[in-house]
């Protein structure tokens, strides 16, 4: 008998989110015992309001478009829900006689999702609740990484080689660029790759390491004088010796967690005044997570495929469980999906390893964990050996 | 008899300088004409200082990376040369028997150009100078764009397009993007095609208009109460009404032009200060102009056949002119390039035509000049509706 089947979208977007929704509405259609395919208006909100649409009778060409639709194409929100919250979830869940509900997110959303899990067992509800990781952030426990990250490290990578080759074409100012990523040095530490492409001059801040201002700038003020231009990627997380943060938008999310931001504007003020060379703050921001043309095809291609085994594995009779990603780079990348308990990944923050930036310096283990992720023909560029 | 050239650039990069410089030595080996192809390291800064490296031998595979490497393989200069320099700049000429001298850059650049030109004919030299345009800002007159501004503007609104999607799809916050373009509105223009591509809210500033920091307030959050998001798009150049730059680096460029920067920071802090609503500020910055994911095909096909065409014109014998590009736009877009007098570009700023942005909105005659220029394949969304 046909049942119905609902989605949701949690916390920030990122490039594969809607790669993932496509996977999924996929994988329903193609098994021929779904009825109706809900999607939660902006996530949390629209279950609370028991606002949803119905995708169930999308075309096919809106479908396939998911693949190359950046940001989420039902909404999404920074709401985290709360015990008060969860009769209404509840009531959503029953008035549409859905059986299979999927949450998308990161470990907060993870969180979520156990507790519905747990709140259906308890009310003896024919509910799998099935969670669908992303996240840029690439903090989430267990899987080897999340859907989202290869193309924000793919972004990072790329951008930072071509922001560092104009530093090193026109050398007359450092560039400082902020990289997202919150307290995790994931995405920042794929800029690193800049200097692998290309032979010019980089500095990169990881948010693991507090930073020692005048160390930083003693650093900035050797390499620039090289007079190659210096680009210097940094995370937006970065820290003081003191523990506060460099840059700091003083907004509070949803989550209670604190926006970072102006890192890289704090950095460049400070090379000027201290140095006297001139300095640039460049933020690409949301493009970090948002951006198309910088796609992983990979990282694109795991989160269809993520979102095709969330459904499976309902299917299947499968609940209270997120779909992780085993990677084998060994040969030929490739990796399988499988499914880990909620529990052991709601709430918990995978740190990136100390040991891959023991030395002062990002260790090959990283490059050799991230380059797969990011999805192959890195860029090439002519090398006149000018710089 | 063979002869030998010389090549040099000036000013900020873009993604297809590159592109013209291998054409021009594509067209100059296929002649059979010349003997050997030289650089100027960093422009007119390795001119003055004799510091050239020979192209003639550069591998094939060298040359073809050209086009998919952003900023200057050869590197550039911010440096203005003035009439104390001229003698050095002659010298380099003289002492490498360089028979034709090809100056890629912007105004100030074919300025240099034909003043190095003028002495030549003074000191009674057979060099031909040809100017090579290049500039993201569109500033160029004469020519109906410039090598550089298409793919500026595709960057613009396929980025804003991006980051519309993610504004909407969490409408937690205004978004504001920066871009460049100094004083010319021409990039960001190209940004309010996120609104054509996209059913999301946008509003869009341009630096040809004064700002009235209340009333943008008043329409930033009329807009943003509608409840689905906001980008709002503004140029680096932006002033208020009192003449005085939005945002200002402080920072003095080697041509006397103050170097703009903050706009969106600035305008981020007054929406949070006075609407009380969360608001980010994003600045690619020269990602605008150094990325390649977002390159315009027709912009980089274009750099290289303007770079082919100077060395035809100089081979041809002319000199003192500018390659400028004539455009079709009657049905399927064509170009064509065509020899401008240097004296007729050099130091003439060419602006965005007021009647473009009549009634306080960008009028359909810009898209219908700008949209081939991006080359082509914009981006379709998925759109469930959700907005």
């Amino acid at each position: 008998m046909a049942y119905n089947i609902l989605v949701a979208h949690g916390g920030g977007p990122t490039a594969v989110i809607n790669s993932s929704l496509c996977g999924l509405i996929r994988a329903a259609k193609e098994s021929g015992q779904v009825g109706k395919i809900f999607a939660a208006r902006y996530g949390a909100e629209g279950i609370l309001k028991n606002d949803l649409i119905e995708l169930s009778n999308a075309p096919e060409k809106m479908i396939a478009l998911l693949m190359n639709t950046p940001a989420s194409a039902i909404g999404s929100c920074r709401r985290k829900l709360s015990e008060a919250d969860f009769p209404a979830v509840m009531d959503c869940l029953k008035k549409n006689d859905i059986r299979a509900f999927f949450y998308n997110g990161g470990n907060d959303s993870m969180d979520t999702c156990s507790k519905i899990n747990q709140l259906s067992l308890k009310e003896g509800l024919d509910i799998r609740v099935i969670g669908i990781p992303k996240t840029i952030d690439n903090d989430l426990n267990i899987t080897d990484h999340s859907p989202g990250y290869g193309s924000a490290a793919r972004y990072a990578a790329i951008s930072s080689a071509e922001l560092a080759l104009d530093a090193a074409a026109l050398p007359i100012h450092v560039v400082v660029m902020e990289l997202m990523g919150r307290n995790a040095g994931w995405i920042t530490a794929a800029s690193a790759m800049a200097s692998r492409l290309t032979n010019c001059n980089q500095l990169v801040y990881l948010p693991e390491v507090t930073v020692d201002m005048d160390k930083m700038l003693a650093d900035i003020e050797n390499m620039y004088a090289e007079g190659k231009g210096l680009l210097v990627t940094v995370s937006e997380g970065l820290r003081a010796q003191n523990g506060k943060m460099l840059g700091d938008t003083g907004i509070v999310d949803g989550f209670g967690h604190s926006v970072p931001g102006g890192t890289a504007a704090y950095i460049s003020k400070q090379v000027m005044a201290r140095l006297n060379i001139k300095s640039r703050a460049e933020k690409p921001g949301l493009l970090g997570r948002t951006s198309m043309p910088y796609i992983s095809p990979v990282d694109r291609e795991e989160a269809y495929r993520v979102g095709r085994s969330a459904f499976d594995y309902a299917n299947a009779g499968l609940s209270g469980v997120m779909v992780a990603i085993r990677a084998d780079r060994q040969g030929a990348y490739k990796s399988e999906m499988f499914p880990v308990k909620l529990s052991e990944v709601a709430n918990v923050e995978r740190k990136f390893p100390l040991e891959w930036i023991s030395g002062g310096r990002i260790q090959d283990e990283f490059f050799e964990y991230v380059t797969p992720l990011m999805g192959g023909n890195l860029p090439a560029y002519c090398d006149f050996k000018v710089f």
